[in-house]
């Protein structure tokens, strides 16, 4: 993966994951503080259940397409651990990225089971997420040794947002539905996928001088431009919910609005769905 | 920021913020307290509403002046981030100040578009003002390089009640209202603040002879020195509460009681504020 | 223990453990869940106490014959900590097993005691487990010095399954039941079990040539190689969960169905159980 | 402090606290489990703030002596903190000592308010416990800067104790009256206890020969004997609990029983206490 290219694909991924989970939290938020207004067309259980499972369904094929792509691409280790010739691990990069995407791919199967069968208890696709990201922070951990200054750096400040995932996620384990975490979750895939990009352009510069790796300087600039990262994602997150929670109040409100004088908040926690599925 | 002044000025900013945050928990809950013992006029929700509308404001107002302050004062960078000429970073140290003030700005605006629209959740703005000390904190951290050992340590104690407050605004997403959390942040931020005036006062003594930076007595007196404005933060936090709730309580009861027989306990956490928007 | 069995018995011991709890769990679970389907023959009170003073009793003997085997097998201290004669610590090592087979011991006693006589809150057995695992994690820690790097870099990889373990059987303190964590457990305890014969394969393999302990290549691979194990006991817990749960239910289905139209999910935590004992 | 007299004072008190608290909290566990079969005498509201108002004094006195100890005892800095003739602080130890102390002494009094007055959350005496124990570590944390390397390691191996206690005194702030959390307080403060009694025979031995403190056998062998001293103080916990629940139940039985028949756990966390003050 040493190259921009390698760095701007996982990138697309995790923005695009981040942009769609906001979409998908925003609507079913909207629609659930809505209920009394309207109906709940938009995000019935059987709807929820099918977006869930198409969700799965393409986490899955492109956690397979990404394993199959690190082995079989032109430089890659095509199924071959060790070099027996050369008595040397063969491909140890390729093989570690490939080990990131199968734990996403876990993670898809297990939500694709959990919801076509009702087998397993819900909260688990959101363990299996927490796993899924913890495993990812933890291959990158231990990927950085005798590299540059400035190349290990920002991938530490990528750790941020990697272990920053996994927790939320498995406090979700607990707090399930919880619209706050789901939001914080958005931001920081988002954060993840712009500083992929951001990496590819500082190490790997399609254009203009190189950076200097070892220059102090550029390091306090990269970890400011974190922080400017953190909040153009906050600043995206909260524009697409706020788009979304107007168009699906005033799309509801149209519908002829019903016990509006009952309007009560839920009692217990105000922020938790009521069992999605 | 490098003078006495540069530290002076947050440390007001937080002291003043430390103790406005104090007083305003104290009513609050003083006022919860003897709900059934006279009226609520003190903290009705749309009084509520106001003065969390007008904290906000002027959250924002701050941010906004700081970020300006610090762009455009006498050797600010005056929105020039890169010294094409010499080829370095301009003012970084500048430009990092304005990004802490960014996020709090940021925390601003959203506990504003909270209080006043009601489109996203409530417990959002204590997520922003985690995330804006948590960015605040993070900034510090890698400000540090190169520095003399007890120019880092000071910014090193500095921490605690940074990510602290961090942690605590954090566990209020979800224990909104508990006051002993809310006292809690209260007191981290007023060491804070007073914590900023001691930096400068070691770093820059206003008169006096300088402090020696290598000496490490003078490293262990300055954590002792650490527990001390904790201490002192603490008995000014309590000090106020105390008064508060005697002055609340004191004028409440001077309306005709009502139904005293009938007070108890609320079940569930019996600290925690009964939905106060 | 440095040698290939030294490894290969605990990790037998932990991989037993873990195919064991999930297994029990699983069983618990299905039948919780399938209550209003068919009997609660499977895991009634009783059954359940049976089963927890069994598995207690079979925990105090196993730590006991460990502590035995440490202090008078061939090469045992033979309860002799200090050698007077050449003034220094005698056999260490062995001790310090001993003494991670002593609190696996206090573990079971505790269980034992509070599941015969109720003397005790049931929660202590989960306290005890964590303080156990905490404990083996905390000898570990300190057992590593002048050791080469993948000596070290193994044993390491070994503390995030041990220190996890504590921490979710510290969060079942709080969490009772919740079968989310207790997978977790299971397919943390199976990790570290499996972990021990992949430490006892790279240290001492038992044929074919040494590995280099210096190589940082290998140091790659093992990281890798954890996540892998980790992939594997995930799967082997979430197979021998699926399967049980369909043995269970379709065992139920076979007695004549019950108020089917009743069912309902559970208020609260919905994942937790209903006072298992 | 540096003397074995120095170490044994602090352990004595941690032990005598450790003990007593176990024993108060016993008490109130069996009286409250109890509470159906007998009569509540032993650990009415009234007595138990008795008690509480007793326990917070005697806490005051002795951090008022502490302090006053460290100061005005032969060798104390008598109030002078700075040296101005040979310019240097003076005394730095015995000023942190006391600085300890003042942190018991705030919570002791913070603790009698709450129990007098009823002015403050009740909560608010665990979050300044977990704040004192806080600041115990955090002094030492930087209290052990050029030491040898067993001198620093017993003092570490004391942290885990010491921020153990802070954490689990935080957790008690929202789980209130759980047993569990109040034993496991016991434990560690017993642990701290003892360990401070270790650390005198190891640094200062009485009698006997020298330890040598830069041996790493010694290290190894310090590190398992602070698991011992663990299990010791769970042992001593769970007799002494044990103890006082037969006792409490062998009492309350004589009293004639009363609506046997309705004995029923309690929802909700069946560990917490009623509301006990």
């Amino acid at each position: 993966m040493g190259s921009f290219k390698g760095h701007a694909l996982p990138g697309c991924f995790f923005l695009l994951a981040g942009i769609w989970w906001t979409g998908k939290y925003s609507v079913w938020h909207a629609t659930r503080r809505n209920k009394s207004i309207g109906s709940t067309r938009l995000a019935s259980r059987a709807s929820q259940r099918r977006l869930e499972i198409f969700e799965s369904s393409v986490m899955l094929f492109c956690a397979f397409v990404g394993m199959l792509a690190e082995q079989f691409a032109a430089d890659g280790p095509k199924l071959q651990l060790y070099d027996f010739a050369e008595k040397h691990w063969d491909q140890l990069t390729n093989w570690q990225h490939a080990t990131m995407y199968l734990f996403f791919g876990l993670a898809g199967t297990a939500s694709l089971i959990i919801h076509i069968t009702e087998a397993a208890p819900l909260a688990l696709d959101r363990l299996m997420l927490a796993i899924a990201f913890f495993n990812e922070g933890f291959l990158f951990l231990y990927h950085l040794h005798g590299r540059s200054m400035l190349d290990v750096h920002v991938h530490q400040l990528l750790l941020y947002a990697i272990f920053g995932e996994a927790l939320v996620a498995f406090l979700e384990v607990f707090h399930r539905g919880n619209i706050i975490l789901e939001l914080l979750r958005c931001t920081l895939t988002t954060l993840q996928g712009s500083w992929f990009w951001q990496i590819g352009y500082v190490l790997y510069p399609p254009r203009g001088p190189e950076w200097d790796l070892k220059d102090h300087n550029n390091m306090m600039f990269v970890t400011m431009c974190y922080s400017w990262h953190l909040a153009i994602a906050m600043l995206v997150v909260s524009v697409l919910y706020c788009t979304i929670s107007c168009v699906v109040r005033s799309r509801l409100k149209r519908t002829p609005p019903m016990e509006m004088g009952l309007l009560k908040p839920r009692e217990g926690d105000p922020e938790s769905e009521d069992e999605v599925l």
